[in-house]
C-alpha cells in the first residue's frame, strides 16, 4: 500500500511518518506540502535520516487521489475542509486528523473553529473513527474523520456508562490535562519552556472546540444533548491526556459493578485496557502506544463515579489511531503496525 | 522575637527557615529534632550556608514551650498530636504546620489519617489558620492549625460561593492538581524522577486526608455537611497547586456577578488576588510567595461555575501561611516578612 | 529464537522486554528473577499489559543455557560475574548489559566497582560488544559485554580520531551529561523529583567506574595507556546521554577535514550519524532509538576539537545496544527489529 | 534612592523589579519602555499585582539621568551601546546588565556581537562589576557593565587558579550548562517546551560572544592572552549554570591545597562559597539567590584540575549581582537587600 501525508512537518504529522515506515502494509510514503515543496525531509530533520530520502511533494489533489491508496491530513485546521472535497472520488481513502471533519453540524464548526465549514456533503461522508465504538462504519467508509485527542481520552472513558444510560446527563464534569505537545509544533509565549516548565496551565475555560465533538458522540449514544463541562490544562511534560472524568449516578453501583461494565464494553478491544477496581492509570503507562488505559471507581458518599482515562495524545490521540483506522479500513488486523508496548521510562 | 522549629529537615521546615531568616520580626531561630540533635544544620544543607550555624537542638518540650516566642510544628502527621499537649501552658504560641490538630472530630482523625488523634481538649483550643476567613479568632489564638496544602486553594476558592449559599451543595467536584514536592521529602518509587517526569498521576482517588478538613469548613460557612469529590494528582513539577472546582448554582448568575462576589471577599485581602472576568491564574503566578490567585467563570449553557484556585504549596499552603498566622498572632501587619512578588520565570 | 531475561524488572530490562516483543526472529521470551518467580510481569507493570502473560521464573543456569538461545543479563553489577560462568557452555548465547565483564583486568574492575571480579577465563571469553568497531569478534563470540552507556558515547565520538592518532593522549576531556534513568530505579534522595527537577547535578567526579573502560578501549585503538579526564552530570531529564569530548589535535586539521574522517568511519555504519560541519545533534535526536547521533569541529585557535555524541542511555546504552549485538551473534542484520526512527517531539 | 529599570518586561528585568521591590534603600522604582509606554506593568503582568502600580514610562534620557539615582539597563545587547552615552553626566548611575559594556574592546564587540560598538569613550568609562574580584573600582565607578551569566560562573571558577598562575594557560577548557531562561524571553523553535523538555542541546560551539569577555577578565589576571575553550549547552531547566572547567596545573596540587586556595581568596565574600574538599555544588543549591557556590578537585592521574561553580543564570549572572553592584555603588554593605538563602526545593 501507498501511503501520502499533508502537513509532515507537523507533530502529528511526524508521529505518522514514523509509525508508517514501520507497518508491514505500506510500501511507500510520499509527503507533500504546499509551502516547502522540493525539501529533503530528512535534511529538515536530522533525527529523521538513517533511511531513504523522501522529498516533499506539491499538493496536487488529482494526482494524489490516484497516486496513494490512503492519504493522511495532517494539517491545521482549515486545510481539509477545503482540500478533502478535491481529495473525493480517487483510489484514495481519506483519513483526516484535523477537526474539519469531526463535527456533522457545519454551523458548530462555524462557532466553536471560527473558520468556514467543510461542504456538508462532504462532512456526511466522513465516517467518526473511534475504531472501539464505531468499527463497522469504519471499515466501510472512504473518508474517516480521525477524533480529537481529548475526545478520544474522554468519550473512551464515558462510553459504557452513557451507552447504559446510567448516569444524570446534566452531571457531568470532564477535567482534562495535556501535555504541552497538544498546543502544536508553534512557538508562543505560553509554550516557551521558561514559562511552561514548573507551571501548570488552563486554558480556553469552556471555549474549547473538542467540546462539540464530546456533546455530538454522547447524544449518539444516549440521545441527549445536554452540554458537558470541558476543561482543559498544560501540563509542564511534552505528551500525554488525563481526563478526569466525574458523572453522577441515577442509581447506585459499586466500584465492582462499574469495572464489569467496562470490561464488558472493552475487554475484546486490544486498545483499551481497564484497570482493576481501585487502581488508576497516569499518563506515562500509555507513552509512545496506541492504549487508552482507564480507571474507574465510585465514591459511595456521593454516588459520584469518577473515571480517569489516559492516552498518548500524538499517538492514540492522533497518529496511532489514525494508522488503527487505515488498518480497519483495509481489512487488516486493527494492531499492524503498532507497538504493543509502551516506552518507559 | 524567637522563633522554633520542629521538622526543619522537610521541605516545610526548610521553607520556614527560609522566610524567618528575613522576618524582621525574628532575632533568633532555633531548630529542633530529635533524631539529628547535634549535627549542624547548615553542614546537613550546604545550600543554606553563609550566615549564621544552627546546631539541631534535642526536643525538651518543657524548655521550649517558655524559651521560644513562637513554635512551628512541621513534622509528620502523627508528631503533633503528642508534642502539642506538652507544649501548651508556656510563653510560646503554637503553630502546626501537620494535619495533626485540623479536624475537630477525633473520629474523623482516626479514619482518614489511620493514626490516634490529639486529646479533645487540645484540639478545642487549636484554631483553624485560615486567615482570609478567621483572622479574628487567629488573633486571640495560642494554637493554630495551619491549613493543608489542597484546602487552602479548595476553600478560598469555594469561600465567597459557599458563604452565600449559592451553590447546589451535592455539584461540588474539587479536581485538584499538585507538584511533587506535596508528597514530601521522602524518597519512593512514586516520587523518582524517571517515574514522575512526563508522567501525570492520580491518586488516593476519594481518600485524601483532606477531603474531611475541606468538608468540615464548607459546614462551617454554610450549614450543609453533605460531603464533597475531590480528587489530587501529581504534576510533573516541584511546586504548585492548581484546585479546579466545579459547582453548580441555585440561580443563574453572570461571570461579571461572581467577579465582583469575589472582589467583595478578597478585596482587602493582601495575599489573594482576583483575576479580572475571562482571565485565570497559572501556578507559576504565585511561585514562591503567599499569593493565592482565583478565576472564576460560569457556562451559561450548564450554570456550572468554573473556579481556579493557585497556591505554591509549600508557601501559601504551608510555610508562608504559617508566617502569615505568627504575624496575626503578634499583631503584626500580616504581610511583614513576606515576599510581595513572586519568582518568575 | 526464544530469549531471556535475568533482571527484567530494572530499566534495561524492561526496554530489552519491549525490544524484544516486537523483534521478528523472537519466538519466546522468558523473564527470570530470583526475588519474585512466580508473579506476572504484566500484573506487576500494568503497562506491559495486553499481550501474552509472562510469569517470573526462578533462576536455574542449567535449565537456562540449554532453553534459551540467548540469554539477555540486566541485573545490577555483582551478579553475571557470578552467574557467567554458570551460563557458559550450553546452547545460549550470553549477552551481559552489566560492567561485570568489560573490564579485562579483574583487579581493574575490582579498584573501580569495589566487588569481586569474574574469573579470569569468563572475561577473556568476553567480546566487548562495540558494533560498529568489533562487529567481526562479535559475530564470531559466545559471551558479549555489551558496552556502557557513556562509553558508548564517548568512544563513538572518539574513535576516528584516536584510531588515527590525531590526538595529543594526554588532552583528552570527556565532559558527559546523562537523563536521571542512568542512575537506575532505586528511588533515592538523588533522584526524588523534587531534588533533581529544575537541578544539574555532577557526581563522582574523577570516580565513575566507566573511566576505565573507556580508557581500556582508548589503548586498544592507539597502544596509549595514558589516563583520560571523563565527568558525569545528572541532567533534569528521563533519557539520554550527550558527550562532549574535547581532544587536542597534534597537527592542524579543519572542521571538514575531521567530517570526512567521521564518515570515512561511520557512513557504512546504519547506527552511527555524522551532522554536516557546523552541525550539532541533541540528545531528542535519538530518544527512543539505537542511533548515534555525532557532530565534530575544531577551534582554529585553539587547535582543539569539539566532538558532540549523543544517545538514548537505555538503546543505544543498553538495550538496543544488545539486541543490535544479538543480531550479529545470530548473523541477522543487525538492524533487524531496531526502530529506524526516534521519537520526537 | 529612586531607581529606574530600562527593559523591564524581559526576564533580568522582572527579576531586578522584583529585587528592588524589597529593597530596603530603596524608596521608588520607575519603569522604562519606548515600546509599551502608558501600560501599566502589573496588568500586563498579574503575577506582579498586590503592590503599587507601575505605568511604563517613555525613554527620556536627560530626564532619567537627573530623576534616578541609580539606572538598571537590562535590554537586549545594542540599546545600551547606544543609550548609556545619552545618560552619563547627570545623577544617575548606571548599570548595565546587557553585554554593550563589558569588551574594551570595540572591535571584538563588533566581531563577536555583530553590532556597531559603544563609543570608545563610554567602554573606557565602564567597570567590569565582578564584585568579587573589582570592588575597589566598582565603588568609585559611575558606569558598571555587569558581567554576562556565563562569564561570572567561569571568572570566579578560575579566577584563583589563574590569579596564581598556577594553571598552563592553553590547557583551559569550560564546559558550561545553561536552563532555557538564558536564552531570553522570546519564543523560538529551540525553546518550545516540547522540543526543549527532554532534550541537552548544545549551541554556538566555539562562538558564543561571552568567549571574548572571558578572556578579556583572564588576560588581567594572568597577563596571558591565549585563547580558551568555551562550549555553552541548553539544559531542560529554567533556571541556573553549571560550569564545568577543566585546567592542567604546571606543577602537582592535592584537592586540599586547592581548596585553601580558594577559601584564601573567598572566605571573606558573601556570595562565594567554597565546598569542602570532595564536596561540589548543584545548580539548585544556589537557585533564587546570589551565590556561587563552588567545589574544586584534582586527577592525580592526569594533573587535571576540575572546578565546578554553579550560579542562578538570572540573579548572580544578572539582576542580583546588579543590585550587589549598585550596593556597592552607593557605599551599602554589598548584601543589603539580597536574600540569604536559595529556594528550595
Amino acid at each position: 500500500m501507498k501511503a501520502g501525508i499533508v502537513g509532515a512537518t507537523g507533530y502529528g504529522g511526524m508521529e505518522l511518518f514514523r509509525i508508517l515506515s514501520t507497518h508491514p502494509q505500506i510500501s511507500q510514503i510520499m509527503l507533500y506540502s504546499s509551502s516547502r515543496a522540493g525539501e529533503v525531509y530528512e535534511e529538515m530533520f536530522p533525527r529523521f535520516a538513517g533511511g531513504s530520502r523522501h522529498e516533499l511533494q506539491d499538493l496536487d489533489p488529482e494526482k494524489m487521489k490516484e497516486e496513494q491508496d490512503v492519504l493522511f491530513l495532517a494539517a491545521p485546521s482549515g486545510v481539509s475542509s477545503e482540500l478533502t472535497p478535491e481529495l473525493l472520488g480517487g483510489k484514495a481513502k481519506i483519513i483526516d486528523v484535523s477537526g474539519d471533519l469531526r463535527l456533522r453540524d457545519p454551523e458548530a464548526y462555524q462557532q466553536w473553529y471560527k473558520k468556514p465549514p467543510a461542504p456538508v456533503e462532504t462532512l456526511q461522508e466522513a465516517v467518526y473513527g473511534l475504531p472501539e465504538w464505531n468499527s463497522e462504519a469504519i471499515r466501510a467508509a472512504g473518508v474517516i474523520a480521525n477524533p480529537g485527542c481529548y475526545p478520544t481520552a474522554s468519550l473512551l472513558g464515558l462510553g459504557p456508562v452513557i451507552s447504559e444510560n446510567l448516569a444524570d446527563p446534566s452531571s457531568i464534569v470532564i477535567d482534562a490535562k495535556s501535555g504541552v505537545s497538544g498546543a502544536g509544533k508553534n512557538a508562543n509565549p505560553l509554550t516557551h519552556f521558561a514559562h511552561a516548565q514548573e507551571n501548570f496551565q488552563i486554558y480556553k475555560v469552556n471555549q474549547h472546540q473538542h467540546i462539540p465533538e464530546i456533546e455530538q458522540q454522547l447524544s449518539v449514544w444516549s440521545g441527549d444533548t445536554r452540554p458537558v463541562t470541558f476543561s482543559t490544562h498544560l501540563v509542564p511534560m511534552t505528551k500525554g491526556i488525563m481526563a478526569t472524568i466525574y458523572v453522577t449516578l441515577k442509581e447506585e453501583k459499586t466500584a465492582e459493578e462499574l469495572h464489569s461494565l467496562f470490561l464488558k464494553y472493552y475487554e475484546s478491544k486490544p486498545f483499551v485496557r481497564v484497570r482493576r477496581p481501585g487502581e488508576f492509570p497516569a499518563t506515562k503507562d500509555v507513552y509512545g502506544s496506541n492504549y487508552c488505559d482507564i480507571g474507574v471507581t465510585v465514591d459511595p458518599r456521593t454516588n459520584r463515579v469518577t473515571i480517569v482515562s489516559v492516552i498518548d495524545n500524538l499517538m492514540k490521540g492522533a497518529a496511532s489511531q489514525a494508522v488503527q483506522n487505515m488498518n480497519l479500513l483495509f481489512q487488516l488486523d486493527e494492531r499492524t503496525g503498532l507497538a504493543p508496548h509502551p516506552v518507559y521510562p
